[in-house]
């Protein structure tokens, strides 16, 4: 069985793993468009912060025993009928691989505004280990003072976190009314004040509509406003790569990420997508997004290099947790937002309610406040948004919220869960739990 | 609706509570024997370890809209005709309460081993409020330098903890082979050791026979061995206090605790029973167990109070999910042991797995050590335990396990689990899935 898996980050290499894992017989070749297999791309503001001094530590792993690895290799294209990709590398060289089942695990690229300024010097985006070396070798070369990023988004505000820690003065440019769209404005509210309170200048719902150059600085336009810096960078959204796919006539779906079946398996036979490139299953919608997150490009991976051998398991679906670490602040959902909820058809309601991360009485306890998104009439549990201090476990609360979503709970059920208590980490009521009582006792 | 609660601690005032919350037009009297509402007793080791300055913040609440309290009032006899209780003030006044429903929530108390010398000055108990003053005036007025603790369950630990805080000399002697007998004896010897790094002596497999006095100081008798001390407290497992139900012929069950079924009626007409004083539903054995727990007290408590005055449900059951700090390390477990799986029937394999709580490039990274329990057969998820330190989400990892074990999943499926990953925070697999995958590995 030869496997091509085009794409070396979470999802091809998760792929090519775990067929290795399950069948030692397979061969499997991997083609990278770069020369850093399985990266931590979500780790690329904790390096540029300094927090990690060598970047060969960003890779989730280096070990890829049996599996062969085409570095610097770009797929060229795909002959769906002749069973073959054709992959040329950084010498211009042409190869063509015969494979039985292909992978394409082509990822995501920043979907940059189409606005003037975008290619000026000195305007950067993030998203490959690449772009990190060039923003770190600039802002050493360039003795830079002021970044503005515009984007807010979690990698705009990683940004911002990062290089406040190395004392630059930083300011934030979102098009949405607060930081983080993906959260509630009540708890984008005080991601605002928490990046104030650390100097980062906040504009929001300020679209930028050109960067320019005047003298030696760059200044970036937002409506009536102009911010000055010495550097930009860009953090947008993603938006799929799908070239090879298109260009094969491989079927794309949502937002123009290739369509894949919950089985990992494209419009075309043997050709399997996984990853930020793909539109995902959302099990609570019971229908596809886009959605592209390190975990879930993990599981769909696994998932499709099983399924490439011969195995029959399906994407069990995203539910959309994320956390993101804001200064001393971590803000974590799962599920659906209420209006996420309401333009689903659910009959949202959202309970905000304040609880602490262990008993109070115990040194060190933080508040912790806890948004709950349930069905008035079905009493289901559809989504939670969680706001605290980076290590009141905030992210594994949600993840307690996620297992419950997961498995159809109703908001009053999370009582019955038999949850760890002791006071220096938790309540006989866990945080959760108090959410889930406020829930219930506002909709009664 | 005259309900009576008699027991004022975590059963008993959940069960006030809700009862209250649901119907307010509920006369609720709550008859407690001592003058501490709800206060924690899970917070007495950070009381004595002065970490708690104010004792009075041990208090769960220390509101009570609407409950009469009878505060250092006795239960002496339940009426099971005429639905009166008969209860003692501390001057020794009779009253007799007549109730519609009846809650007995009595708790338990420290099942003290019947050895020479328990009775001996400096040999304290630590249950109640008022142990925890005996032991602090007798610290104090003493000037005890060395102490030594009977127990190695979580309290011992917790004691020891506390006692090397305030600087005294500590020796824990246990009767099991390593400490926290709950735990797996792999990390029953981590946490001897952790013991050890903070000067805590640590006899384990040790009976104690009697403590003596010579001169001016306790000499504890285990074995061989003797152990010198200027004070001792015992620390072991707690027996149910079933006076009162037992003496109005309410029926016991498990371990003499009282019998309930899962809508938390005792045998008898109107009686209601909760916490610490019943036999407690677990949910993987499908039977009854004597399992004290502060939060299965709550949650007893709590659906007591709804079934009171007039609700219907039923008890979902215990996992004994637990945590306990001790110094540096947070140890954790929900479901079952292996030897308890096996005991029940199931073919357990239990696969200990090693991960980093967070991606190891973030700094501050800390190794946790999970052990899975699952059945062969059929896969699924029987219990988990992890070990490491206390400010890396281990309490609410188990949570995670608790709630996948409560929807009777699979060990493979926790993959499926969509977790929050940032990586100050997780990895893309969490390290609750990398012990899944671990498991996997190792029963295929």
């Amino acid at each position: 069985m030869r496997l091509v898996i085009v794409g070396g980050s979470d999802a091809g290499v998760a792929a090519a793993l775990r067929a290795r894992e399950l069948e030692a017989a397979a061969a499997v070749t991997l083609v990278l468009a770069d020369a850093y297999p399985n990266y931590s791309i979500c780790g690329l503001p904790f390096y540029l912060s300094r927090e990690v001094e060598d970047w060969h530590r960003l890779a989730h792993r280096t070990a890829f025993d049996g599996i062969d690895l085409l570095l610097n290799h770009c797929a060229e294209s795909l002959d769906l009928v002749g069973h073959t990709i054709r992959v040329r590398d950084a010498g211009g060289q042409l190869q063509t691989l015969p494979y039985d089942r292909v992978l394409v695990a082509t990822g995501a690229r920043p979907a940059l505004p189409d606005i003037p300024g975008m290619n000026l010097d000195g305007v950067f985006p993030l998203h490959t280990m690449d772009d990190s070396f060039a923003i770190d070798a600039y802002l050493r070369q360039a003795k830079c003072r002021k970044v503005t990023i515009v984007g807010a988004g979690y990698i705009g505000l990683e940004m911002a976190d990062a290089l406040r820690i190395r004392r630059l003065d930083v300011t934030v440019i979102g098009r949405s009314a607060s930081p983080l769209p993906s959260v509630d404005q009540e708890f984008g509210h005080e991601i605002e004040k928490e990046l104030q309170r650390h100097a980062v200048g906040v504009l929001c719902g300020a679209e930028v509509t050109r960067v320019g150059r005047v003298e030696d600085r760059l200044v970036v336009t937002a409506g009536d406003l102009e911010d000055e810096a010495d550097m930009v960078i860009a953090a947008p959204g993603v938006r799929p790569s799908t070239e090879l796919a298109a260009a094969s006539g491989i079927r794309l779906g949502v937002a123009g990420a290739i369509a894949v079946d919950r089985s990992m398996r494209t419009s075309a036979p043997d050709v399997f997508a996984a990853g930020d490139c793909v539109e995902t299953w959302h099990q609570l919608l019971a229908a596809n997004v886009y959605l592209p997150l390190g975990t879930t490009a993990h599981k769909q991976g696994r998932l499709a290099g099983e399924n490439m051998i011969g195995g029959d398991r399906l994407f069990a679906g995203s539910l959309g947790t994320q956390v993101v670490k804001v200064f001393d602040v971590a803000i974590a959902r799962t599920g659906l937002r209420d209006d996420e909820a309401r333009q689903a058809g659910f009959d949202a309601v959202t309970v905000e309610s304040a609880a602490w991360d262990h008993k109070a009485y115990y040194p060190g306890a933080r508040e912790l406040r806890t948004r709950i998104t349930g069905d008035r009439q079905s009493g289901r549990l559809l989504g939670a948004q969680i706001l605290g201090h980076w290590q009141a476990q905030v992210a594994k609360r949600i993840d307690v919220f996620a297992a419950a979503i997961y498995h159809g709970m109703s908001v009053e059920g999370l009582n019955d869960l038999d949850l760890s208590y002791t006071p220096p980490l938790g309540s006989p009521w866990d945080a959760v739990q108090i959410a889930a009582q406020a829930w219930a006792t506002a909709t009664r």
